[in-house]
């Protein structure tokens, strides 16, 4: 197992902050990443679409013989990540429960959570942070158009600042003190949300406290790679491969070597 | 084949202006709609994507029987016609061509088309446009945070305001005419468009020439309904049945009976 590779995969290129982190907390391990660029978003599908989807991402990263999967999208992690777990044998860690960590680390009462409507809808946030801190408020909304915004490349722009203030401000009205990020496009917004909800609220993401939990759990296995260094790390995109690559080597400022396409939508005949 | 229905199928919901408009140009044909919601938007997919996604929602229609399939979709009208016609013995009608027709009907000069980043990157529209009147002048723009505005629900919300103006004014300053709304969620913000683009600026779009076409390619055929009444429609969807159950009733002002899931995506093992 020790030789074996860390499987993540995301409905796109959002899942890179996860892949960034567990390479700062686990650089002996070789990376294999899927985004499932055909099929984004997840965030507004249902739980059952983005269960069937996960599944099939899980399956392609079985196929590369991988010892642990992680789930970095919050869509995903919200509804598959106990489908996953039941199904396959290896370990599958979700983003929510290291997010919900990280959250009640830092709040004295009352956390916001924002996340993409399926996220949002599922309430895992809500449920995971109540059982780690009983008696903290919760306080849940979602944001379906942050992640149209980031992919249009308007980040410092006057309408993003508009849709910041109308979703999030109520939440700063009604006191918040922390502020999950529960979409990894959000980190991108990190700016603007700052300033709208001003000093005193703390944006957590789970990106690094992921990575820890990973690391943790190869450690207790004895999974851990013996290795100096985890060799070339493997991307695999259903759509855009080259789209991937480019804003991919910006967003973790190193190369990324080659992305292929991965293909498991098959055309089969139809059943209705 | 006059007895056969009339197949239509689009990316989501939006196909419902292209299926209401064959309902009053042809009200004695049955028509079956299919509506992609599991992998929707395809305006910010690939061609071969699109392509690939069109073929099985085509080979679902074929399932049932039908004698013409109507691509409602502008995105997959772009990339994924030609593919179809090649591949299919059925008449296969995409949106562009009747799109470019009602455009130079009423276009003296300067023609706008405004659709989805596949949409506008395929050139279709400019293409057909030019086919159709040689000499005119087209100026086109992708729009992509239209489509999420629209499902949103912001559709007299300041921002979209903000977000017209940042798209359209410089077609405006540049004199077109004619503005093609080359995608079906579109015509749904026709009111803030007018607005910004003011008067002397017609706004086209093509369901109901499509429509037309339709009813010309069946009659030159022979393959009319002969019936009184086309009977009971099928709508299929392969997410959210019953989100667009409600939406298309609100949408179609009637209802629209059952709508059942379709699956055409497999978990089959996926390959690199």
């Amino acid at each position: 197992m020790k030789n074996k590779a860390i499987g993540v995969f995301d409905s796109g290129i959002g899942g890179l902050t996860v892949y960034k982190a567990l390479k700062e907390q686990l650089p002996a391990e070789k990376v294999i990443y899927l985004g499932d660029t055909a099929r984004l978003p997840y965030g507004s599908k249902s739980a059952e679409t983005i269960i069937k989807f996960s599944d099939g991402n899980a399956l392609f990263l079985l196929t590369k013989n991988v010892k642990i999967i992680v789930v970095a999208c919050n869509s995903s992690s919200s509804y598959a990540v106990p489908y996953l777990q039941d199904k396959f044998d290896i370990p599958v860690l979700g983003v929510i429960e290291p997010g919900a960590e990280a959250a009640v680390k830092h709040s004295k009462s009352k956390i916001g959570v924002i996340g993409t409507s399926a996220t949002i809808k599922s309430g895992a946030y809500e449920k995971t942070i109540v059982e780690k801190k009983p008696g903290v408020k919760v306080i849940s909304r979602d944001c379906p158009l942050f992640v149209p915004l980031v992919e249009e490349g308007w980040i410092d722009h006057k309408v993003t600042k508009l849709v910041v203030e109308e979703y999030l401000l109520p939440l700063k009205e009604q006191g918040i003190d922390t502020l999950v990020l529960g979409c990894t496009h959000y980190p991108v917004l990190k700016g603007v949300i700052a300033e709208v909800m001003g000093p005193g609220i703390e944006l957590v993401d789970s990106a690094v406290t992921t990575a820890v939990k990973v690391r943790s759990i190869l450690k207790s296995l004895g999974w851990l790679s013996g290795a100096q260094d985890g060799g070339e790390d493997e991307f695999y995109v259903t759509d855009f491969p080259d789209r991937f690559k480019r804003v991919g080597e910006i967003f973790l400022n190193k190369k990324i070597g080659k992305v292929t396409t991965a293909t498991f939508y098959t055309v089969s005949l139809p059943q209705a």
